[in-house]
């Protein structure tokens, strides 16, 4: 769920939902906006007449490829964590071994097991999920239920339905709070439909009341920080857990997590965010079918194509570490192309350098330290390399720091979305390597 | 949207799911419950232990194949419109021709067109649905946005926020309202999370106030009827038309359709349910930028997997016409093998036959009568064959049909769910031709 979430500056990118979104008070005050960053790419891109550039000429099925190639003079689009670093590790060979084909025939029902808590799960699909886990540690899944949902944002939403009682909820909604900095899209996620059962109530910090829904993001999306619930009022109150990147190359794994509700995704897992595919580990039961209720009652269930692709994805990562060990990838070599752990970690602590070392140069900036600690999947010690940096400016009179960046074509999220102060942004660390590129330069020429 | 829906009757499928719905009032009173359907069916077929045979041997990733296959003796569920017909159709030619191979790095990223309105729309998605629309003639496609959904549920929840003005939204929440008998799930969907912005207000026939949006099922789910708006307030309603059943299989196609709102799903078109696609075309640009933001909110985006394929399996279906053309397809032959639309009329053909010979030979149920008009699509007048039977019963102490027909071990939904008496039940006509076929011998013999 923290794997994204927008944040298009309302003001300066223009577009109809932009200025909509500018007067529509507390949840467009917060919200992210894809739509109007698209809008203000596009005119950046393709110039103001793009729509007249989509010809409809039939032709064969093409996918997309995302967002255009960057050059020197490229806006560089750092606002989502669009998980593109991941791609040259797929076009490797692991890549071919996670092909899948699909005959016109396959999964065609609603159903995937009739019998199952989560009638919409693939089979196959859990049976991968609870094998990766198996393989890092990062989790406990057995003896939980499993539910896929469509993102963990979807599954997000899911919990605060379950949790704050769904259809049997009093008269009062219950506060969802996190501590700031907080995942920006959490406030608006919450809000959106001015839901009677659950409503964004702030800082959990400052939050002292007894019911409420506390979110845990660790490591915390936006800066990374290893976090445990701060909530302690004695009341009714329910944690979730949002581990979207509590992987290893993101964060030492130092123990398996055991909370009542925790939620990961593929997006931020394996690099694949077009397949939409998130995952909820739930240890009771009820709350569990709460929650699949949810799903079934917002989308009717959950992608098989996607289910049957992640599957045949996480498979390909696990294969990959149970034919070349984890010990043997840690002593030897460079060949990282069958570990995408490995890969995905060594791209990481290059990119963190690199960042670190464009800070010193530029003078203006600060970032988080880097906290080491050991990981048991890796049996090392090993520092953090956090998926977003969270960069602070120290220069004088830049009070706005994403419109500082902005008027230098980088595109990021201010930290008024976060809850904190304008000083603070929040940058993706996980696109191309010619986007990052440009980023870093960038940066380091800043005085 | 009207594409599904459960309808697990509150009482008497025991679990925790329905018992707990049965408690909560008006939501859980209209909500379909898979899950306590589930439960019903899982200890049909596997007994109460099913958990136990539930075995987590680590295999090849195999997708599922929905339900488990019936037998004379086998509880009949007919309660969803769960599109397993379509079955014997892709596995035939054309099923290989819709084979999709998606390699390990293909759409990773959120976006797929990031200067469009509806960035995470797939372009060939669009390509190939425009092109659809224009080889059967069933709704204006030029000149309309065009929107990608998990599944028309999610649109319609979008079409919801879009219309009642989302976060600009007023005080008091907008009334929807569809004339009875109106979809079951309508209710359920529209009022599942207590929103602020919009609430169910029933049948439409009877509604008299000034701010309104109609759902406009046509044909309609439950009873096939082709319908228009009938709220006449002189105020500022909204329509909404869910054209799911509006395709040449089912009804005439009498005119392309060009309303403000028009919502469509793969799962009635094509089969493909599990592929969780739909689609809207929306007149309005801000209304469809709104319907986007309720995606973006709601699941970041549409499985880009499911696109993929959804496109190569409609491209599939337009190439089997431009290489047959329909004329001759009329004209000649039992050959459907490449022609999906003509397979599937042959089949509801002959499915309405069985059934209204069923219902003959019994005597105590009727059924709609049938509607012909002019086929623009077939070019020939033909009748309407929809994909539910609305049946109900004459005979004297019936007052719960759905009860009566679930002693006799056929599960389908009560008309209480849809905003009428017991003595009507919805029954798919979707399933597969055995359980089609085990459904109208038993319906024979009820006297």
């Amino acid at each position: 769920m923290a794997a994204m979430g927008g944040g298009g500056k309302e003001s300066g990118c223009g577009g109809g939902m932009a200025a909509q979104a500018g007067r529509l008070g507390v949840v467009a005050s917060v919200a992210f906006n894809i739509a109007a960053l698209a809008l203000f790419l596009r005119r950046r891109y393709f110039g103001d007449d793009a729509d007249e550039k989509k010809g409809e000429t039939a032709a064969a099925v093409a996918p997309s490829s995302g967002k255009p190639p960057v050059t020197p003079d490229s806006v560089i689009n750092l606002d989502h964590g669009d998980p593109t670093m991941y791609e040259a590790f797929w076009r490797g060979g692991a890549g071919e071994r996670a092909t899948i084909v699909i005959p016109g025939w396959q999964t065609m029902s609603y159903f995937s097991d009739v019998g199952s808590l989560c009638w919409f799960l693939e089979p196959g699909f859990e049976r991968e999920v609870r094998r990766l886990h198996r393989l890092v540690g990062n989790a406990v899944a057995d003896g939980y239920h499993l539910l896929v949902g469509t993102g963990s944002t979807q599954l997000f939403q899911a919990a605060l339905y379950a949790l704050s009682g769904g259809a049997a909820a009093g008269a009062n909604p219950i506060g969802v709070v996190s501590p700031a900095p907080y995942y920006s899209s959490y406030p608006a996620v919450t809000d959106f439909l001015k839901s009677g059962l659950y409503r964004w109530a702030g800082d959990a910090k400052v939050f002292d009341g007894e019911n409420y829904i506390e979110l845990v993001c660790s490591p915390n999306n936006p800066d990374g920080g290893v976090r445990t619930a701060v909530v302690n009022s004695g009341g009714g109150g329910f944690v979730v857990h949002d581990l979207a990147y509590y992987w290893p190359q993101y964060t030492p794994i130092t123990e398996a997590a055991a909370h009542d509700v925790m939620l990961f995704t593929v997006s931020k897992c394996t690099g694949h965010a077009g397949t939409r595919l998130g995952w909820a580990l739930v240890r009771e039961r009820a709350v569990a079918q709460k929650m699949s209720k949810f799903i079934e009652l917002n989308t009717i269930g959950v992608s098989k194509d996607s289910q049957l692709r992640a599957a045949k994805i996480i498979k390909t990562i696990t294969d990959g570490y149970e034919h070349a060990p984890v010990a043997a990838a840690v002593a030897g070599g460079d060949d990282d192309s069958g570990r995408l752990f490995h890969f995905a970690r060594r791209q990481m602590v290059s990119r963190w350098g690199k960042l670190r070392a464009a800070v010193a140069n530029s003078g203006i900036f600060t970032l988080p330290d880097e906290i080491p600690g050991h990981c048991t999947f890796a049996n090392e010690t090993v520092a953090a390399y956090p998926p977003f940096a969270w960069l602070h400016c120290e220069k004088e009179g830049v009070d706005d720091l994403e419109g500082y960046l902005r008027e230098r074509k980088i595109i990021c999220r201010g930290g008024a979305k976060f809850g904190v102060g304008g000083r603070f942004v929040r940058i993706s660390m996980l696109d191309t390597d010619e986007a990052f590129a440009i980023f870093v330069d960038r940066l380091a020429a800043m005085k």
